[in-house]
């Protein structure tokens, strides 16, 4: 297969050169062409992205919002935390997309030299440039077949939250407060840290979908 | 003052032209100067952002991340869910730095057509080129001062999840899973999705933080 392009920028964005950041790239882009969609310029795709905390290899995030501008800022990404390499997108009526990298394609990049400079600590940008080119050349250059199972679901449904301009000052230190997130204590209108209450309770956002297989 | 450059590239990741992704830009700019740190290749930096969901201006944390390379993807970076215009920048060895968006530099962009034209739900890229440009040209002449509030927090801590690289095969679906999102169900080890626990009990993340002042 040609090699497949990504553009230096996303390299810039990402901060280093690594396999999982292409890996994204590549899985966003597949899933522009399953759905039959541009990237998304303002708030149309959202991703839900198996991803969580405490392991490597979330790199894979910074390629999807690269290739598809389904961006962090925007809202448009979502961490489910399920400790997968593999996400779900879904644009407005067109249903839904998952995409998982091959259990074989993550065995055949684990023995890989970039790994043993990992795992001893190395970070990605101190690993030898030929080292680095070699890994990312692997993932560029592999069949999307041999990269993804892929999965439409046509039926996923995904409700995005409802948006508001509306903010007032918090009355205790009196910054700007989006006004969903201002509490009352002592007869007042406050921000959370002012309010203090976040000390006994988060507030958490988990995004609402479902599958409907 | 002299107009503030941001690269075009941080236009394209975003996706369209509007002020916040400018306001974020300058703003991590800023938190690298006062921290005395460069951009962060690989893990270095964490953004404790204080946006929320379901409300505009998040599109500033898209410019956070590309001017810090504290990204999404390398987990560098996450929501407090406070709903302000607002984010602590934390550097490993030298504490953490706080810049708000000052209110009256709020108050002055709020009347601009841009976001008559936001409001009236006309998405960023249908705007007039002309009236996302004059709006961005605030941004970028405007003073730090004019901006921001800073405050330095020398003492602010913060704990980085510690991570695994361990992962297995779920039982059921087979997929490759990173082992802190492995349960038992029946006797086997299997992914959140497999083990259907989540349908009642969701795993969430909230960073750990002190501000220490």
């Amino acid at each position: 297969m040609e090699k497949f392009q990504i553009p230096e920028w996303a390299y810039e964005f990402h901060g280093h050169q690594c396999p999982f950041m292409p890996i994204g790239y590549r899985m966003g882009t597949i899933a522009l062409e399953k759905l039959g969609v541009k990237k998304s310029q303002n708030h149309e795709m959202h991703v839900l992205s198996e991803m969580g905390v405490g392991h490597p290899q979330g790199c894979m995030q910074d390629g999807i919002m690269s290739s598809t501008s389904a961006t962090f800022g925007k809202g448009l990404i979502e961490k489910l935390n399920y400790g997968k390499v593999a996400a779900t997108f879904w644009y407005p009526n067109k249903g839904g997309v998952r995409i998982f990298l091959n259990n074989e394609f993550q065995e055949k990049l684990a023995p890989h030299d970039f790994f043993k400079y990992r795992k001893k600590g190395v970070e990605p940008s101190e690993i030898p440039a030929k080292v680095r080119q070699d890994i990312i050349d692997i993932v560029l250059t592999a069949s999307i077949d041999e990269l993804f199972t892929i999965e439409i679901l046509p039926n996923f449904t995904y409700t995005p939250v409802k948006g508001s301009f509306a903010k007032e000052k918090c009355e205790v230190c009196g910054e700007y407060t989006f006004e969903r997130y201002l509490r009352m204590k002592d007869g007042k209108k406050v921000c959370i840290p002012c309010s203090e209450y976040n000390k006994a309770e988060k507030g958490f956002y988990y995004p609402q979908f479902n599958t409907n297989k």
